[in-house]
């Protein structure tokens, strides 16, 4: 077998064989084969495209490039969840105690934020103490003691991937719809859980700006994940307008916790609950999805949740009093309003923007290696369909530098462009806009009112 | 300025400025820019294209990689003279005395041959003592002196092709239309011809298996050539079954000694007035080609043609005695027909096929480091048209192995397969499918008989 053959078969549209692309990804994880045969790969793969059985096949083989954890020692099935990323996406930390608290064990294994998304370790970090660095043996004694934990992606786990990302991230081969659900599906296959839901978000904010690329991948990966004898499913989510009010660690914790108590964003809370059905759901623990977000909304009411966040914490040894006292969070030196300079209904609040609001005020990770201040970000008092009256707050600046310095001031003109004003309301965009399960894709689209 | 967006951009169908060509050239030459980023690049104008303008942007900043040799010592327009590359392709060793015996200056830098094609710097070297390692200077005083010089490419021109046709080769990308016109071309501007003949061969042992590919490139590099101020012109040429009937170094000296003698093969000696007469025309030594193929026609029937090849092996430190006695070049061991087993018309004469028989043989060179045995090689006795009976000799094979062992075997199930029968005569083929000047593509398609 060649690299050049397997190269110029792709190119030219062929369909590779298992063992054509075992014989590459292995070959490429030990170093036999360079950087420059792999990055002419992807790209030919940009363009050509894979067959399911050829992205499946991609993934199996990147999976088992390294480790493969098992979780067989926790009993009953383990379910994970993946979000393609989001702004002021604060599910992940909603959800794992949510679904644990109606007994279904959840083992997350989360990565860190870049650029204009935030990552959940990154948000669990502003909880004093907390420690997402555990060892599987410890995670799996966590999970097992307490149902649920969130611990950082291991170093053992798909080489192939991380080593193939870095190529991708060089040569402009990252956004090829076989390469990004490899990715993420390997390191899921890798992570051990039995059955996983996917939240593949859609819109200005998000990888997948339009719809029907989010149901492309949504319908990519599930197929993946079912191939490889995982209870798969995928939800499309909207990402047009932050999640919930809150962008940035400490502020997007104390979010979960309001949410945790009730008290939370409508959208928010509805996502929770809607995506905590599925859970659910694939884990065999509700009928289906509906039922499964029912059981969910009286656990939510009678605050197991809550009092699962709080087990969660402290066996990950973080200070579980934040739960109480949201003020023992980390908090910023001063908070300044962005007020309208004019009366009208907000027709568009761009989350791209509002993520590099919170960027520019050290809220986020520019690149792999940077440090993020869990204190900082934003704080959305009016989003899309409210009307604001001119000098009225539009949203809350957390700041950690003077409030006149050049942070604070790109951070302003970016929310000022975030938002877009308009005579008349608009209808209320839709929250969820379908689902994708082994029988296919499914479009639902509705707000998150009606939940 | 960043790689990464020049990539980005030619992925996404755009069309790159000159600054940002020539960064990329200029970075990947001096190794600031890594394989994997040029290889991802190359994949993209695989399958984006370049437009002629981004084609000759690029071939410019390849040429001016490294050194580019100034020939304005030499007085009068010089003229060189480009094949892709065929099988049993002896123009060049007829054409550069040829052209020179008419007071044209030929300065011409040759390859090595690579594969089934053969290289004019192999087939010189088969007569005793011929240097083509000259140093420029010694090309231009050979050139003052007898019109005409074939030499080695130095090693310090155009370092950018030479690193890039190797990443080529490696990832899949050789054969795109803009990088193989860069290639050619960058190597002749850099050589500093003022005018140049393309021969743009197309057919079963071309590189280019059909006249419309072939038109293409021609039109490609003849833009690029008169872009950058060079007086171009390219003719599209059959490569279907080989040229004349020699194939093998040795064989193909003795077989241009008899065309300049006036008794060598009517196609050979056709398209070696043809293209003659169109570089002529190219030096303005001759109204049109038609014009300059009559004044090479009288320079051949007088014998100067002859006279000038003898004078140009002697300044190479050749044996020019061979002119005269051909029995001093190399000979094989022994001589083996390979005999017709029915009767019939040669429907097809595969030439890639007669070029791997010799490359059995010890003829060829395999990969680039390879050496070539001068002596060996195939003498075609029958060609496409030709009626053979069951037991007549199709061809000879000229062999320096035993007659039973493994390369002659090779060599005759090649041969075996290159020849087809059929019951009744086919036209005779096309030797010229026509031609690409200033003005566009010209189509003529004619054999060699009408010259």
């Amino acid at each position: 077998m060649r690299v050049y053959d397997i190269i110029l078969k792709k190119r030219n549209g062929g369909e590779l064989s298992r063992e054509e692309i075992g014989y590459l990804i292995a070959g490429y994880t030990e170093g036999t084969i360079p950087d420059c045969q792999l990055s002419a790969f992807a790209m030919a793969v940009y363009f050509r495209g894979m067959s399911h059985r050829e992205t499946l096949d991609l993934t199996l083989a990147m999976a088992g490039s390294g480790e493969m954890v098992s979780l067989s020692g926790i009993s009953g099935p383990i379910v994970d969840k993946h979000s393609t990323g989001g702004v002021g996406d604060t599910t992940t930390l909603v959800l794992v105690p949510l679904v644990a608290s109606a007994g279904v064990p959840v083992a997350k294994m989360s990565g860190r934020g870049l650029g204009h998304t935030g990552g959940t370790l990154d948000k669990l970090a502003a909880i004093p103490g907390f420690r997402s660095d555990l060892s599987i043996e410890e995670m799996i004694g966590t999970v097992e003691q307490a149902g649920a934990a969130v611990v950082g992606q291991t170093e053992t786990l798909v080489p192939a991937d991380k080593k193939l990302y870095a190529l991708r991230d060089r040569t402009a081969t990252v956004d090829s719809l076989p390469l990004i659900a490899a990715s993420i599906m390997s390191k899921k296959l890798a992570a051990g859980a039995d059955a996983l839901l996917l939240d593949v978000k859609t819109g200005d904010g998000a990888f997948m700006k339009e719809p029907a690329g989010a149901f492309a991948l949504a319908e990519t990966m599930v197929r993946i994940g079912t191939g490889a004898g995982r209870e798969t499913a995928a939800v499309i989510t909207s990402m047009e307008q932050p999640l919930g009010r809150a962008v940035g660690s400490a502020l997007e914790v104390e979010e979960a916790v309001l949410t945790l108590q009730g008290r939370g964003p409508a959208d928010l809370t509805a996502l929770s609950l809607f995506m905590g059905g599925w859970m659910l759901f694939l884990a065999q623990k509700a009928a289906s999805p509906q039922e499964g977000r029912e059981q969910l909304a009286k656990k939510l009411a009678g605050g197991a949740a809550l009092e699962k966040f709080r087990e969660m914490i402290r066996l990950q040894h973080g200070d579980a009093a934040i739960v109480d006292d949201l003020s023992l969070l980390p908090r910023a030196a001063a908070t300044v309003p962005v007020q309208a300079r004019r009366s009208g209904y907000i027709h568009r609040l761009g989350a791209e923007l509002v993520g590099r609001a919170a960027l520019a005020l050290g809220g986020g990770r520019r690149s792999g290696g940077g440090s993020i201040d869990a204190a900082v970000g934003v704080t959305l008092v009016k989003k899309r369909g409210d009307f604001v009256e001119s000098g009225e707050t539009l949203a809350q600046l957390h700041l950690n530098c003077a409030p006149g310095a050049a942070p604070a001031a790109a951070a302003e003109k970016l929310l000022r462009e975030a938002y877009a004003l308009g005579p008349a309301p608009t209808p209320e965009p839709a929250l969820i806009w379908g689902y994708v399960d082994r029988a296919g894709r499914h479009s639902i689209q509705c707000g998150g009112g009606e939940y």
